[in-house]
């Protein structure tokens, strides 16, 4: 029986502001062997998603980065094909980090089975994952949106934004999205039940928003910065939360943006309307992992929480699936699907 | 019987950048009546505080602006010279927000007798008053301060920034100071028992903040704002705490600094640390001023609280006084003591 090689994706080079496809390549390689309490998993779905930008620079940040001819990191879902762990047997589907490989050798105590009962085992890289529960617990513990309020959100459409959306919504808060096409906007309002959605490139998009948010903003959920946030921060109401979980705007940023410098502004902001901004990732909320999938689940069971997957086929089409993420091209949650 | 008058000091022109002389006059005039309800106070000590600098700008805030021709506002320590207020009797002391002049008519609702048995009234307009209540709300609330950590402020002989480093120090945490000149550094040192405290015009300010600080920073109380907030950021622990009750560096303001802008690196800070800035107003914490007050009192008793005030003699330096507060060229809680 021939050997099975394992393809994977590396960082061929650090990237200097946008990635380009010369910082990937695609690597063949033996699997390494499956130590003692380790698992070998197939993938079948990898996650894409902004942070990864992150991972992909040497700047301090909290996760170590990627190196320069290792494998690129990021959630899996993939089925065990070896097991040398106790609690998984052959054939169970797991969520890991397995990274952009077709084979991963991964420690059991770092993969969590799949809930079986939900509609595709991708949903676990989803809107019942990492960016399902980032929306939930930013929105428990940093927005505590209340009814009556207004909540704001950009790519909405995507993983994350549109769960923070819907969450506002089952508070009886009033949700506005911002997304970057007309047709993103549309699902967002029509499938996902928004009370708006408004398309940041659009040349009157500040009167827009204002109009769209006639008691102004009490929380705007900041994951991408830049523009958005600058067009956001002057209709922060007093008392305003800002759950600080994504920069997507400036991840492929080489240096500050030009003067004047409004660093006094958003400081005199958060004096004189007490705001509150708060940075989190969604590890820092851990204990609360089961609430979240419990309630994520929940809520989708009972029709009050849509999803949408943007399902790309091949790990060699994930750097451009990558890059475009990055560029808001995706429509929904990024996945590449592995044959 | 000659009718008493009152002088009062008011805003003949509103400020552009540093208040100047020309913007303040001194007007005598006649006693507004005492109607139902209200007090006639004899003011004997006024409280000048930076953020009278906000109140003289038309810009929104969260009170509204003191017009021209309009009496400075400002908290006031005085005696009850005719009462329609059950409350109060001639005689009593009262703090209240009587302005900059030598007699009011405040209603009796909003004035609050003065504890005979503090040192001095003036205390309620210190550190047994706004002032000390902001510092303990502030940390109680946001600073959170624990044993071991570090914990960093400005004006640390002021009147806030002395109370939050040496609560800092009751709660078992590293206090660091930051001040105008030697002389406030060896007294925060040396009388009010910070670990350190350094000189922000230092030109090796950053390089001696770092030293102070081996094991970075996890609160930092912010009453400044400008070079001192640019050079405390990097030294952010993850998880740190920015209380953002003051900005005095930016009050004379009257453009933005020029760039780069820094606020995508604010961002990304509050992001990648997962700070916490939160700005606040002691009255959003006015419940808890009975609990604040009674701890800040048994803590002078103990001798774990020292207060320093800087008097300064006669109504009419009222102006002088409050345009050097700006400068920072008081020592400790700045009070006018009228005759």
């Amino acid at each position: 029986m021939p050997e099975i090689m394992n393809r994977q994706i590396q960082m061929a080079s650090r990237p200097t502001g946008n990635p380009a496809p010369k910082d990937f390549c695609l690597v063949e390689g033996k699997i390494p062997d499956v130590t003692e309490d380790h698992l070998l998993v197939r993938n079948r779905f990898l996650s894409l998603d902004p942070y990864m930008r992150g991972r992909m620079s040497a700047a301090k940040s909290y996760a170590k980065p990627v190196e320069v001819g290792e494998v690129i990191t990021g959630g899996t879902v993939g089925q065990v094909t070896q097991s040398r762990h106790p609690d998984f047997d052959e054939g169970d589907l797991v969520v890991t980090h397995g990274g952009w490989q077709e084979y991963s050798v991964v420690k059991g105590a770092e993969c969590k089975k799949v809930n079986p009962s939900w509609p595709s085992p991708s949903l676990a890289l989803g809107v019942l994952g990492m960016p399902g529960m980032t929306a939930y617990t930013g929105m428990k513990n940093i927005g505590k949106p209340v009814a009556g309020e207004t909540v704001v959100v950009a790519a909405a459409s995507g993983a994350v934004g549109s769960v923070v959306g819907q969450i506002a919504k089952i508070h009886g808060a009033r949700a506005v999205g911002i997304a970057g096409t007309l047709e993103k906007c549309r699902f967002v309002i029509d499938e996902l039940g928004f009370d708006d959605c408004l398309m940041h490139k659009a040349p009157d998009f500040p009167e827009k928003l204002k109009k769209a948010c006639p008691d102004k903003i009490d929380v705007y959920f900041e994951n991408v910065g830049g523009k958005v946030f600058e067009t956001v921060a002057p209709l922060l109401n007093n008392f305003a939360r800002i759950p600080v979980c994504g920069l997507i705007a400036h991840y492929n940023d080489t240096q500050l943006p030009e003067g004047p410098n409004t660093a006094p502004l958003i400081l005199r902001d958060i004096l004189v309307k007490r705001l509150t901004y708060r940075g989190f990732i969604v590890w820092d909320f851990a204990a609360q992992e089961q609430e979240a999938l419990g309630s994520l689940a929940g809520w989708i069971d009972e029709g009050k929480l849509k999803y949408r997957e943007d399902i790309v086929d091949g790990l060699e089409n994930a750097p451009e699936a990558f890059m475009g993420l990055l560029q808001g091209k995706n429509f929904g949650k990024l996945i590449v699907r592995l044959g």
